[in-house]
């Protein structure tokens, strides 16, 4: 059997690894010295400025937007094509080391930390807009160039790209990360928007995904390459291009809060009007905690109860029929009467303080930090997960306000703790896992949109069983043989060779 | 590096494999011995009439809807559960025999053909709808069960699965081909409507792609299982389950049929009413000679020129406000007044002459076979790949008609021939395969939703280049290293043992 083959092949696959790498990897001492021995050969392909030792830059790379300890690479190199990502990864792979990719910094689970040290390829120099094809609504994007600068981009095309995670992340980090938002219930997440992706493997082989340039809107030709490597989170390859699907920008936009007096209030109106057949571009749920520190954070007003945060997207007259039927199912469930943000401005405020929800936790609590949490479940299972996840905060005493696209069933915690206090952290950790076994136990997923990184590899077992696990762990196997691409990441360690690296 | 690793332990595995496998699968006397040998233990976990080798059911499962020419297997077993899937697999595995999965056998690739013998696993006693959540959009179905079925069993929900590529075939195998078809435009094609599957792998092992039970509306966890068997055409395993999204039945539909001077305008038309943001549910193009074929086929009297067939969804106002757009863009566009199908009976008459599209087709030459070609381009290519296709048609002598899911860039001509005239069954072969090369030239694919099967291989080499191939094989080769899933489809033969199974 394939496992059989694998119980067979492995131990010699990771006994020469072992062999290969054990010398070079065992320690950082050894492996530092192997970095210092191929700088020369990294300056060579990316320049003298494109590769770095400054600590504070290693430091920068080491860590992203979440609590998870920073761990900084060896080196930061800094290439400027997809010729140079390769050459460098050719040369990472001869010699063993680390490919650690990185785009923003603004995964929140630990996505991009150097675990057994070795390179960071910081893409940011790479960040031209190819190929817009305006009449097939399809872009091509280097992975420096974030959402905001590709949108900014199309501005005057009268097209948009609507994934939305909130923050300015690089829209090739969002394909690793297989990110979306708050728009996702209307236009999808990056799966469902990505035609193509070009992508280094660990030996430095450039492949696309979809093959070469190719962007139909549709396909059926092979295996799905392309989905395999989104939300990959950098453990299979380097996404070095996407294609992007985009969308008219909507000719009109209104936005409209509601508050509710109950949680199950808010999500039978989210759940009505979906069945209803609104096409809502944006259903934001917020719960009493997050709309008082929103309220506090961006000097708003709205009532302390649960809240919606809706977004409607069409033409002024389907507007109008939209918002009518989606207000009548709101006030069915004893919802307010709609406040409206009509204008840009008033709309640009209101999402502000939507996106501004993390740094609105913060200030609950100064000189703390912020977790945000993950998890997705089916919409129906919505009302009790919040209340119980409510409940189980309090009885912790743990500040975690709660924001979600309950569009698509996924909401976040956004827990704020001091990172001083161990017994608060540990507090936390048990928190959120019982969270996420919570989702699991109501057919859910431990995460909707963050991904593993480092902080969900044992949950990703609970959740996939040991059987899907085991295909995972030989598809890691067979792209990266020497699990040089972001070890330690995803998923758990298994393979000899894999835990010596 | 990994294809290094490939180079390195490929010939060692094929060695092994062949040695296990070249006395049973070199040829078709050691097979059928063995074949004989299993018979009981098949009977034993299926029953007596779980396991036919009645020349007539053989046949029936050797072929699907194409003209390639049938390949029966030795023997035809029909499973009850997954348990016995499974139990079957695990037989087939010991003893090198070929699995070739079985569902409604209305594929137009080859896809079923027992090219090296072995055993075909009919599903069709699998026929059970399961686990309906009728709040959370979704169902879980076992893979003998049609899309008709499935939306008659939804019948009085209010929902409803869109899919619709014209057969009825069953729901697991639209999986596993990735079929689309008239809804793609709206409601997307397999890919995106599809949240769980259940697999049983070459060796016996059961997964579930994204966790047993579970079906959140989105997920970042670990590798995209589902998305790596969708559209795998039975290579990586038997689909035994597949959750699919649902949608709300719209409050209202009207279809439309409008006429055009050329190709471009209908196309042009198609664009700008994407660009407008109507949420078109079907626009199909159907060219003069079709629309020719169709009025003498279906007993309709629309002109014969370029036509498109719409069909519009959602509320009764939503609607007015999307035909008035529509109509305003076509009429600028040189089209004709819209002819209305308001009523559920015309509409139905109308989309049955549209699915009818083969038979009429057929009806063009009596006594002559048909053969769907299908690729798929960016929408802005769509008149020139026409336009270029009728002129090679018209210098090759050929019959094609042209129907098309113009909103996706996807169509297909309607090839009809002579199945005992060689040259004309030559010049066909020929001129799909320079079609499937426009669609290259033009950033397109080989095949929007047919699947590559038999008849695709070489032209998915032109399409995804060597490296990308390599990946394919090297995860073939991983999931069903022994090549025992539906071997000699959608990837060329590399490896020995592949070569002698």
């Amino acid at each position: 059997m394939w496992c059989g083959v694998s119980a067979a092949l492995w131990p010699v696959r990771c006994r020469s690894f072992l062999l290969q790498c054990r010398n070079i990897c065992s320690g950082n001492v050894g492996r530092k010295s192997v970095v210092d021995g191929v700088l020369p050969s990294f300056r060579s392909v990316c320049g003298e400025d494109g590769v770095s030792l400054s600590e504070a830059i290693r430091e920068q790379h080491g860590k992203d937007e979440s609590v998870h300890k920073c761990c900084p690479p060896d080196v930061v190199v800094f290439p400027r094509s997809v010729d140079e990502v390769s050459a460098l990864a050719k040369i990472c792979h001869m010699h063993c080391l680390p490919i650690i990719p990185f785009g923003t910094g603004t995964g929140l689970e630990g996505g991009v930390g150097a675990m057994k040290g070795g390179v960071c390829f910081s893409l940011r120099n790479m960040d031209q807009v190819l190929d817009l094809h305006v009449e097939d609504f399809d872009v091509t994007v280097e992975p420096g160039v974030t959402r905001k600068a590709l949108n900014s981009y199309l501005r005057d095309t009268g097209l948009w790209f609507p994934v939305d995670p909130g923050a300015d992340a690089s829209l090739c980090g969002m394909a690793a990360t297989s990110a979306s938002g708050t728009n996702a219930v209307r236009y999808g997440t990056m799966r469902e928007n990505i035609m193509n992706l070009e992508v280094v493997l660990a030996d430095g082989t450039i492949i696309n995904t979809a093959g070469k340039g190719r962007r139909p809107r549709k396909t059926s030709a092979g295996y799905n390459l392309t989905n395999l490597f989104v939300g990959s989170e950098g453990t299979l390859g380097i996404i070095t291009k996407t294609t992007l699907r985009l969308y008219g920008i909507p000719e009109a936009v209104v936005s409209a809060v509601c508050s509710f007096p109950s949680v199950q209030a808010a999500v039978d109106s989210t759940v009505q009007i979906l069945q209803s057949g609104v096409p809502i571009a944006r259903i934001e749920f917020l719960d009493d905690v997050m709309i008082d520190a929103c309220n506090r954070f961006s000097s708003l007003s709205y009532p302390v109860t649960p809240t919606l945060f809706l977004e409607f997207h069409g033409s002024e007259r389907s507007l109008e029929e939209q918002v009518n039927t989606s207000e009548e199912i709101t006030q069915c469930n004893g919802g307010s009467d709609f406040q409206w943000a009509k204008d840009e401005e008033t709309r640009s405020r209101l999402w502000k303080a939507r996106h501004d929800a993390w740094y609105a936790a913060l200030a609950l609590r100064p000189g703390c930090k912020a977790y945000a949490t993950d998890v997705c479940v089916p919409l129906s299972m919505l009302p009790q997960i919040i209340v119980e996840t409510k409940e189980d905060l309090i009885a912790n005493k743990l500040t975690g306000p709660i924001a979600g696209h309950v569009g698509d069933g996924n909401f976040h915690c956004l827990m704020v703790l001091d990172p001083n206090d161990p017994d608060e952290l540990q507090r936390v950790h048990l928190f959120t896992e019982r969270l996420a076994r919570r989702a699991l136990a109501m057919s859910g997923t431990c995460t909707g949109e963050h991904g593993v990184g480092l902080g969900k590899r044992a949950l990703l077992v609970e959740e996939m069983g040991a059987q899907a696990i085991q295909v995972m762990q030989s598809l890691k196997e067979t792209l990266d043989p020497k699990n040089l691409m972001n070890p330690g990441k995803v998923l758990p360690v298994l393979c000899p060779s894999q835990s010596k690296i």
